[in-house]
């Protein structure tokens, strides 16, 4: 039996926490939470006990803990619980600021921790599948990449501040998807629009990896009908498409058109199915030894990706990244 | 050079002529029809003649005639244009009354000319693509069809009263379909609705054939979004479908709904393609001695299913058919 | 907090219990199987007791019983379990025979308990969804309804043997969805086919009801391409369609062809969501006193239409209903 | 009756000499080629004559040509035509040098003759049904366009090294599509890729507009699975796509997929609606006095785009452009 600690009960933590209640092996145990009355709640709801970081983390019958705070708490509590020896799940980002998601790294490093990452596109079943048929050669070898990453409406004004920015926020995710389907690092980013931290007209980056490839990826915060996270990888010979899920398959003919669905219109919806593969599989991981799906290394990737686009933005020009 | 004639200058014949005058190495020598002026005037479009039948049928270098008239006329002009020793095109149905259909049928034969029926849904691209494929064996061994059969509107009524009802005015069309596709014979139909003339709900047909297999056919007379003729096979390794083609590939994503075009509405624009290859068809045939894709045989033998269909509505019961 | 028992410790009696257990407001308290092993297997898992039909039935805490036992089983038990005052949930059929299952309807009606009958199909999100759409008006009246009903493969002969034939065991569920969504009677039914009990090349069924409309559903027990169970209904404003859901939305571009998944090949894939709104809305309904969406009188309906199309088959005969 | 002269007996002349000599109205009188056996051919086909250049131009009843000969000669002929008074059709490009394609659009202003340039994807059918609805307002304000733009295989060697680059010999129709679409202007472009001249990897190229928004796109001289020409359109209110059309409308279903036509594989079938409507519509401009659907101007604008993503693909920079 696993022993699990989750950190954060909002809106994720509670996806978190279901999930992870939900699978055989695992037992949680507390749940962390700067409001009592929340940590308390979601406790009470899945058989847990609220706790502090400090009893959380000093459990040493505690194997395994889901990080799922607010972003500017990550970076100390990856830190305290990779020397606490516990397996760590942290949601995204690692950190705003580069460096200090480096520090985390290096610490992860240095205790021999497991580190996954949230980055659950990953786990959604289309984008894995299309993923498992790339590396099978299906279409040959990668040269394009296309990404399609549409939210249907900006987050609350508040969160935007605090975000980092469209390309930390948001499209980290998308430089997670570029590293892991074409296992190719850039070596310039060039990106353009039109703002960083209103909803607007949107924005379109552009990367050249080593291997000589290209990923063009566009983004908006406002897409009318719903989230629209697409990609498309063009190879030698074809190519593999990961369109959107719909909720129903009904369609409909009439005078006017044929019609079916829009895509899901709330993220947890878009994305149910990947979160619970992605704790899934991150206790499989705790308890069978294997390596993440994603690690902090892969968090701290995106992240210079993320900084280098914002820098390409600011000035206007093309960034090289050292390779 | 082959020279035509086209009997018939209404709105099929019109259709019939413009593909026939375009086609290298045909001349459209004269049109006849009961209105002498339709008659001039589509000749002089295209550069031929007015004449009545017996100048068309009389003139020895006449080596082929296309009969778009109105149905009660076919049967006499086959008959007429087979003892001139004339290449035969003809409009479906040969005739409403089968015993007549059969003696044009003997006609033909005994005179040894070419006779093709306009059955055109046969030179549908996705039609005639579907039909190569499972003869190619993809699918296997075909055990179900189904036909949907839509026209987005009914007929004038004055049309409706002289077609001879709905399975021998626009069933016979799926009748040869079924017979084309599966290669087979009927040996029971039923076939229940709500009306043999009004434009009403719908008739649904069931057939089964000598080789054991099965075929549903349903139809109406107003879909309100257009053309709809589809049709599926189920065969032992699969299936394929025919769907209908659209006039753009535009597809709208709004709040509401993903939607695209609905079918193409308009009968002529539906076939416009497969008219065109139903009349080269004929005058290649005309020209290499190679036999129609659909004569006078499968005319009769769509006619005899469209009387039993008509006799099982009638009676409410299993209609068997000699085999 | 409402006590259930679940009767069956089988495929789908785990289906059941797995989604019964993980409802909020209940507590699964007994399982019952003839295997003793199985029962205490499956309640084990779940935190309850293995128990005999009497003991869970006799103890007066318990509420709501789920019957997922063998076919032949289902009469005695719902009987008892009506007798006993609970709220039952019952596998479909009811039972073979059709006198037997007016029995039972009687039974619950004089209890005067809940009793909901396995249809899941009018949980599947998409046929809901289309039923929703179809109530609200879209498409206007609607007319004809299209059912497509394929298994990739024959159960064991064991099961058909005992499964009272195709029209009992599977179209069922074709003649539950026909009455659910067109809310209307059949007055005749037509059925033919190549074979009762084999696996074969399939069965072609037509209905007309009450209200002049029609109804064709074709079957077979082996599509090659996986579980194929759509439907299409035409209304004087247009067509709704319920399609098939897939796996992934991956969509491959090759040299040959643009390909998609095929639809989910495992009857619980295909299904897994419609279980669990299966059961979720069952004992909402315990809970709350509101009506069973498919009750037994549903349940004995759709056994006539499979006895009258039983009929039919054997007699080659159009068979009137009465209403 | 417009007389018209056709120069160039090439692949595309045929293509445009065909489509003209079909229209009522028009009257082929000319065919002018660097080969006259070619010429002699073409124009026998069609009833007209072989002639020189001088001879189709001197000819005072000749109001219309259509220049379709090697892009070298298109300025000289533009010139010379313009200055005898023609209407004039040209393919693209003007011409390989913009600083020539300006001189040649001066002399059509100064002649104020009617001259049109061969887009022809401004006529696909699909793709003119979208600008009319997105001109109609269906997505409110367009936002972003994304363009997908690959050919099936290199062009010839030889054609690649006088071609100007992928830029002005393949991007050019893009770059007019964006102008058309948008209706707005390039205030800066970023081109990167693998390579200008040989069939590779491919181009990513973005451009920011006057109003601030973003065009992407992509491109390659091989997609394995034939012509691949769509783009779609983000709007405040929802997106517009342009899909591909297909041969034929069959789907086949089998253990292994469910598939469909790939787009079609040969570039004249790709455009073959689009070549009619676009020689239509310029003989229709030539005797009603409208305007072209693309000018000489919009032929320069193409190319000045074309050039500056030459300059920043060299440079790997973006370019700014004078507006």
């Amino acid at each position: 039996m696993i022993n699990a600690a989750v950190f954060g009960a909002g809106r994720i933590g509670k996806v978190h926490t279901h999930n992870a209640a939900g699978l055989p092996g695992v037992a949680l145990r507390y749940v962390v939470d700067v409001n009592p009355a929340a940590a308390s709640e979601l406790a009470g709801t899945y058989g847990a006990k609220p706790a502090t970081i400090e009893a959380a983390l000093g459990d040493p019958e505690v194997h395994a803990v889901v990080i799922a705070t607010s972003t500017d708490t990550h970076a100390d509590l990856i830190q305290q619980a990779a020397a606490a020896g516990k397996a760590i799940f942290c949601e995204k980002p690692v950190d705003l600021a580069l460096e200090r998601a480096r520090v985390c790294a290096e610490a992860v490093t240095r205790a021999g921790v497991l580190c996954g990452i949230g980055f659950q596109r990953r786990f959604d079943p289309t984008f894995a599948a299309l993923k498992t048929r790339l590396d099978a050669g299906e279409i040959g070898e990668p040269e394009t990449l296309l990404i399609t990453s549409r939210d249907p409406g900006p987050p609350p004004v508040s969160y935007i501040k605090v975000s980092g920015g469209i390309y930390k926020d948001m499209l980290i995710h998308d430089f997670d998807i570029f590293r892991w389907i074409l296992e190719d690092e850039a070596i310039s980013i060039h990106a353009t629009g039109s703002c960083l931290v209103d909803p607007a007209i949107g924005e379109a980056v552009t990367i050249r990896t080593r291997k000589g490839r290209l990923c063009q990826i566009n983004t908006t915060r406002r897409a009318a009908y719903g989230y629209d996270q697409r990609f498309e990888v063009l190879g030698s010979a074809g190519m593999l498409q990961a369109g959107n899920p719909r909720p129903t398959e009904v369609t409909a003919s009439t005078k006017r058109s044929v019609s079916t669905d829009i895509p899901e219109p709330l993220f947890f919806d878009r994305y149910r199915v990947a979160f619970a593969a992605e704790m899934k599989y991150f206790f499989d991981a705790v308890g069978s030894g294997k390596s993440a799906r994603t690690d902090i290394h892969d968090g701290v990737k995106a992240l210079e990706l993320a900084e280098a686009a914002t820098l390409s933005w600011h000035e206007q020009r093309v960034v090289e990244l050292d390779v």
